[in-house]
């Protein structure tokens, strides 16, 4: 392992070329105007897991954004990983809060600065440089390894999830590991056991067939942003709780033991709402702020607009308006569930004076992970030592809904080995990536695949 | 005065070209992009006052967009009329709905289809062209005649307020003469002796100093989406009454009178829904909807947006979120005053956990006129006349927040003879102007004229 760590080391500034070179392409998966740009970003993640000494390489078309597949399954009877990671990012607008451009990545203070640095292309990359570094050392893996690798983690994996079913063989393996979550605290190794579920939805209240002057029928019709806004008030009661009938009918109550543990990492709710600007947080009642985000659903306004949203005054009724609505889920809460159920208090809630369409844009499950399978076991260990630090547990907030479908779909828990932060500004500007967790994170990786093929 | 009309009659095709050519400038004053097509309007109008036989034109710069003045004071001994309109139009979006482009005038069924075709352009027209007749035909007007035509009404009419009060003597009058408003019905002469007044906010509700991940930070921090809905919803009382304490404390009262004169009308609620497509209209209770919209305040969001509003999901908390909304006052409401009661409704209605900016944008005065002054009664005659039918009286839900600032400056009761229809889509796709009321108006302003003269 000495040999595998030190050409880590000393091939740390070529590492941090290649990362640049990754995060220069605009591989937003929402926006169509990025397409070619997705499938830039596939070549080079193929090209780089060729580059690294993986075999089979392939990238399978689909009917969104192109999914990469690469294996080295020399080590016969070793146990085989399967490494999944995705090269989308989130889109990057407002542009003008970024510092730089964020697709021009940029180092300041041990940082890298750019959309999808954290989230996950950073993350992703350190495999990808773990397996280089064995192989130019060792000439070989420990264990088996496969890489699976999507342009869709922002936008719902919409083929990956087909793609598991349809090619169970391929992706057959031992254990899944994924680093596109977060460590507690800067420098302290952990495991992730838990993630919330998604649904994802947009309503659309319409009232009148077109814009109206608001002088000439003013007073005399509902306006669509009013009844919109009247729905969403009507979301939660006065303790913070969600108000749709049956919408905590699954979930899964925190344990005393859990509660207890949550404590010990004693979590600073002024400092977690001072980095953020707030002087005050808010959410349900009875619970702490850890709690509310790692084990307890939420519903939140994404976006919203209507009528004019330009510079100065036009006097308009709006003939329509639109929220984005999505709900975060704990285990056991079903997003297909939970949308309808959603579809139904939302059509329950609109007057009469208007029409209310409910999408449901895209969905994920909960997740809970095993802490006692060995593929765990070893990622906690492979970080202690990259870190030489002992490793914490912990749930997050965040969605990977592409998880519970591993778990489903292959019949292997997920192992959750996060190098992020969630100060880093994901999915906000000026997104970014400690370095040293990325050079932690390449060794933990290393140590990792040596850790499980004992 | 027949040789005036006949005047008017054979010369109609050109005047249609005239406004087709006036009415392909995108006079958009609220856009910054449009400011040079504001000064080829403002040339455009001087030019056809000068061709039409006016003295004295003058292009007047100010920090906004030009005013246009010119005279013909050749009647000493006769009353002096003042005319009034404007040469701005509204935004044209959304684009898509539109059936022709709003800057390429097109004739369809009667009716000419462009943005400013009723508001203001065709009906600030008719009244060029009357002078024009009556120089054309009699080589002199039957009394005195001065202009003044701005590019800011649809922004609050910014700089027209100062000029008023800087040239009392240039604008000294007897009356004011202004076509910006509506008949009750297609085909009937109507005088509108009452217009709202109008208070024009922006509500801006501030979170998080960053928009967030909504996964890692859903369930523990206060939304601004959220929280402004919860505010908009907190506007109006079950009864459709606007909540802003002391909102009603200067409302004018209809009379019995007025709600009889108004029931002879004979408004059909039915075919005003059904126009807009709607099957319910909705309101403040007690009232019908011609009373609600004509003589009762009203309280409209113009606008919302906040957060992701493009294509598809992106799981963000934002970090603001924002509302343009207006109300529409009656008299003796001051917009001042309710600005300032609505600035304070906001903040007691803000929680702790968020900053809230409120913006007041533009606001206008409403307005009652006077029924037996002798431009209101000659105006009355020469509809009739031009019309062959009884002319009725109504008030209208719209502002022309400029209308007071005559009535104040000017010391003079404005009339409003307004050839437009509400349902012409002013401030809306598909704007038009009945070209039959155009033609009709040419004739109303030449005999206002010769009867005002008398």
């Amino acid at each position: 392992m000495d040999r595998v760590i030190k050409y880590i080391e000393s091939n740390y500034d070529k590492y941090i070329d290649e990362l640049k070179e990754f995060l220069r392409i605009p591989s937003i998966s929402t926006l169509p105007e990025n397409k070619s740009d997705m499938q830039a970003a596939a070549r080079f993640v193929a090209d780089k897991l060729k580059d690294a000494g993986m075999n089979r390489i392939e990238i399978f078309q689909t009917e969104g954004h192109p999914l990469i597949y690469g294996e080295w399954l020399g080590a016969p009877g070793k146990p085989t990983v399967l490494i999944y990671g995705h090269y989308d990012v989130q889109p990057v607008d407002p542009l003008e809060l970024w510092d730089n451009h964020p697709f021009e990545p940029t180092i300041k203070d041990g940082k890298i600065y750019a959309r999808g640095a954290t989230d996950d292309k950073g993350q992703m990359f350190m495999h990808i440089k773990s397996v280089e570094a064995y192989f130019k050392t060792m000439g070989h893996l420990p264990l088996n390894v496969k890489f699976i690798i999507e342009g869709e983690e922002e936008i719902g994996s919409t083929n990956l999830t087909p793609f598991l079913k349809q090619n169970n063989d391929l992706l057959k393996c031992d254990a899944v590991l994924i680093s596109d979550t977060a460590l507690f605290s800067p420098g302290t190794p952990t495991i992730t056991y838990g993630l919330r579920g998604l649904a994802y939805m947009e309503v659309e209240v319409t009232g009148p067939n077109q814009d109206l002057h608001s002088g000439t029928y003013g007073g005399a019709v509902d306006n669509p942003i009013t009844v919109l806004a009247e729905i969403i008030s009507k979301l939660h009661d006065k303790d913070g709780r969600i108000t749709i009938a049956g919408f905590y009918d699954d979930v899964l109550s925190l344990t005393r033991k859990e509660r207890e543990n949550f404590k010990v990492l004693k979590f600073k709710e002024n400092g977690f709402a001072k980095q953020i600007g707030l002087k005050e947080l808010k959410g349900e009642k009875g619970f702490t702020t850890i709690e509310r985000i790692w084990a307890r659903p939420a519903l939140d306004c994404n976006g919203i607009f209507g009528g004019w949203t330009g510079l100065g005054a036009k006097t308009v009724i709006p003939s329509k308006a639109t929220a984005k609505i999505s709900m975060r889920l704990v285990p056991h809460q079903d997003p297909k569930k939970i949308a309808k159920l959603f579809t139904k208090h939302i059509k329950n809630l609109a007057p009469s004076t208007v029409k209310v369409k409910v999408r449901d844009l895209h969905g994920g499950y909960p997740v809970i992970t095993l802490l006692d399978n060995p593929a765990t076991i070893a990622a906690s260990k492979a970080m202690a030592k990259a870190f030489g630090k002992k490793t914490v547990f912990m749930r997050e907030g965040g969605s990977i809904p592409i998880v519970v479908e591993f778990a489903k779909r292959l019949k292997v828990s997920p192992v959750l080995m996060g190098l992020g932060l969630n100060t880093e500004n994901l999915h906000s500007p000026n997104e970014h990536f400690n370095l040293n967790h990325f050079k932690l994170g390449i060794k933990s990786s290393a140590y990792f695949l040596d850790e499980y093929s004992k």
